[in-house]
């Protein structure tokens, strides 16, 4: 445990110092659960985004790309069932006035119960063939078992209060379990009332005639209202998708985990449009296809797992998470939804428009059925950043820091570095730096030893480094250096653009996919 | 003035006919002055940022991109001065209770003058020669220059009293001009006030504990914040620059013009960090850099002209618009504003931070002058489209109308298509795009006789048109056709990706501005 959270520390401290991710607005003391991606972070981010967008929208002829406004008509928010039931329960501490999430504070309550177990499971454990008896064992059994049955019962009590929209018994259940105030230990607790997690804005002058905004809280009702429109003007027939990425807001009351968790955060979303009753074959479709582009990206088969969710939301009826290894554990990356017709009839008759279309084999007019995949930007550079973060132990016993980003990825791809600032070496590696700029973002870099530079750029994440030395004057040649392999080699300038390119194209990368 | 009204709505119903823009939540009605990017808009967007992110990003050695977050800390809006100063004067008519900004009517009032001067004018010329004498010259004559010194007075004396915030003198000027409700000529108006542009929000739970937070209403902000973070990081060394693309949001009382003046926008904005003193120089260089970008994609030089600013913002010690020659006249496309060490030192003086450099060449610490570029990626994408949007008359005499897209924004470079549907030519034409998709954006088209495909394609702006015939059975060629000259070639599928690559590679687009 103590060791992940190191991990994790080391993921943030790293980023900060490499110019990945900075705390948003860092000079007034941050905001919180708001970050700013920096020099390195935009690049990774971009790239990210791109990969995703050339395997969804470019590889496939029936899929297209939209860019729908943050702002939307509020009817929408109506329609999608988010003004009613997109809410988080809150409590107030009535002496700390602090405000705090009633489902969190149980689950943190029933945590605990689940690390006693754990305990008593690791005492025994070391005891075990010493002095341990089987009474002992009996008793160490039973608390387990009561603190486990416990646990349980605390989180089934409380997603059934949730589920019935029974607040009042996850006051009393907070109340029963004596959970008090994390930070003043007062027990003194106000009603659990629901808080709805979209921002609100005014669109227009003041009071009176302002209409009421929300920020959109996910991206795929800009998809679903501009259907019609797509599949008409694009002239789309079933199967067919529209992909979007784009910003989307949730007030979180605890947004933790660094970036896994923000207010302000980035979806890339694709919803298909699919025959009623197909839904099924394209749902196991995209789960394996998805699977498959994570899985491009070489980050290690071992770190994803299917979650496939037993309790299913409103209006989907199948679902499963991606889920990554990330340095807390696995948590959810992207997510499959088969979210049926329920957002486009929804749209119907929220707006009076029919929603449908028609299917010249079926000669027969329908809603469309909707198979959605959706995975957070911000997560997948989570999950690409901390797998890529490894402090190594090379052959001589010296340890070095190396960001192994897979290379189409990485917001550099070379680093141009003179063996030495003089002997006109600086102007040879500025000549490639200048005909490489046309097709990569490389850098230049000459201060210090290049041992130094070499491990900087390792921390950096550039996949290559070309040095440029006396020899290059003479014949032309440079060394190009392998950022995860640190080999060496030596070749001709005019064969540099064709190393690089076979390393960091999209296509050669999403070939893997084939 | 009609003509250019009707190829403005041309313009509006050609980007929703072909999947470029819809009106944002169209189903409901729309949202005012808010709008989406279809599936066509979608991709000429993400290019048009793209070129913009590589000429300044990837060409430059000393400038940086970042992704900092919508969402700021507030303080940032009281040290930039758009608390206190960013507002619009606003007028309500009691009566029928219908807001405006008291600047628009009163220039709308100064229009009409110069229509009526206009008109006088045309009169003139039409009884020219005719039984016009030199009494009736005169006479109009008179008339003209009373209405255009009347036009002069008024709108100087607005400026005035905005200028001095007398807002009384504003509402004094509108009842003088006895200005009426436009649409229900009531003439009982409250007094003049001033309205914030930025859109506010909540962040956190509830009124007692949340944080008033501001959308930001521009990106370069998050620039300045991030100044110390990017330079240190990033050891860069001044002059150096840092690039952002991303919304921003201004709650306009008044939008028009299409995605000319929306609520929610995309910038893409530079600012330039400079010696004091040396500020100029870099102003100048950025000015020269920035009209050549514009020019390297070939929408004509007379489409552009500097408007150098006579009044400065406070922040300003010199400033020039790019204008472009929009459907609705000269407009400003893109801002060069030498912003001296007005936003950093506020910082300085609002979070008690030091924001400075120390420059090894002068052994001194000083806070960076600024020059910024500014360019609005809808008003971009505008300026792109609307130019590109022809009706050409054809040597039969017949039309065709075509979007001459530059190739290098186009949304799809190349159609293929089969000349018939059977035979075998509709898989051959599939294996062309299985074989380019992996470099291009391309569509497949079987629909209708190919003269119609082709001028779908010219509608659509697509640069090329590969054609698959019985020939290509034998011989593996195809006709590639070009959108703008229809000229068709004989050429082996094995050329197609040079050829196509040659057009529309940024690279070579961009080696323009060399």
């Amino acid at each position: 445990m103590a060791k992940q959270e190191d991990i994790f520390k080391n993921v943030i401290s790293h980023a900060k110092e490499y110019g990945y991710i900075f705390p948003s607005s860092e000079i007034y003391d941050g905001l919180s659960a708001v970050y700013d991606y920096g020099q390195n972070g935009a690049e990774l981010k971009k790239n990210i985004r791109e990969y995703w967008w050339k395997s969804m929208v470019q590889m496939h002829e029936n899929i297209v790309g939209i860019d729908a406004s943050i702002f939307m008509h509020p009817t929408t928010w109506k329609a999608s069932g988010h003004v009613d039931a997109f809410n988080d329960p809150l409590i107030d501490n009535k002496d700390s006035k602090k405000r705090y999430r009633a489902d969190v504070l149980i689950e943190d309550y029933a945590e605990k119960l689940n690390q006693k177990a754990q305990k008593e499971i690791d005492k025994a454990k070391d005891r075990y063939g010493d002095a341990f008896n089987e009474e002992e064992f009996k008793a160490t059994n039973a608390r387990t078992k009561e603190y486990l049955e416990k646990k349980d019962a605390i989180l089934k009590r409380m997603a059934n209060s949730l589920e019935t929209e029974n607040l009042a018994d996850v006051k009393a259940l907070i109340e029963e379990l004596g959970i008090a105030d994390p930070e003043t230990g007062s027990k003194n607790w106000t009603e659990v009332r629901q808080f709805n997690l979209m921002f609100g804005t005014k669109l227009g002058a003041e009071a009176s005639t302002a209409m009421d905004l929300y920020l959109r809280p996910e991206t795929a009702q800009g998809i679903f209202v501009n259907f019609l429109n797509v599949q008409k003007t694009g002239r789309m027939k079933i199967p067919f998708g529209i992909a979007q990425t784009g910003k989307a807001f949730r007030n979180e009351i605890v947004a933790r985990q660094f970036i896994f968790r923000m207010r302000e955060f980035e979806q890339m979303e694709m919803q298909f449009f699919v025959r009623p009753g197909e839904e099924m074959k394209w749902y196991e479709y995209w789960k394996e296809t998805r699977l498959k582009w994570h899985k491009s990206l070489d980050l290690g088969e071992e770190n994803y797992r299917f979650h496939d969710h037993e309790k299913l939301a409103h209006y989907a009826n199948a679902a499963a998470d991606i889920e990554f290894n990330f340095p807390f554990g696995f948590k959810e990356l992207e997510g499959i939804h088969s979210r049926t017709d329920f957002d486009l009839k929804a749209h119907e008759q929220f707006s009076g428009k029919k929603l449908q279309f028609f299917d010249t084999e079926l000669n027969q007019n329908y809603v469309p059925y909707v198979v959605e995949t959706s995975v957070g930007l911000d997560r997948m550079f989570l999950a690409v950043f901390s797998t890529s973060l490894k402090e190594e132990t090379l052959e001589d016993g010296s340890t070095r820091t190396v960001l192994s980003l897979p290379a189409v990825l990485a917001p550099t791809k070379a680093a141009v570095l003179p063996l030495v600032k003089k002997d006109g070496l600086p102007e040879v590696a500025r000549e490639i730096i200048e005909d490489l700029k046309w097709d990569f973002n490389v850098a230049y870099d000459e201060k210090d030893a290049v041992g130094r530079r070499y491990r900087r750029q390792d921390a950096l994440g550039t996949p290559f480094c070309i040095t440029v030395d006396h020899q290059t004057l003479e014949d032309q040649t440079v060394t190009i250096r392998h950022r995860d392999t640190m080999q060496q080699d030596r070749v001709k300038i005019s064969e540099l653009r064709g190393i690089i390119n076979e390393e960091v194209s999209v296509r050669n990368w999403l070939m893997k996919m084939k």
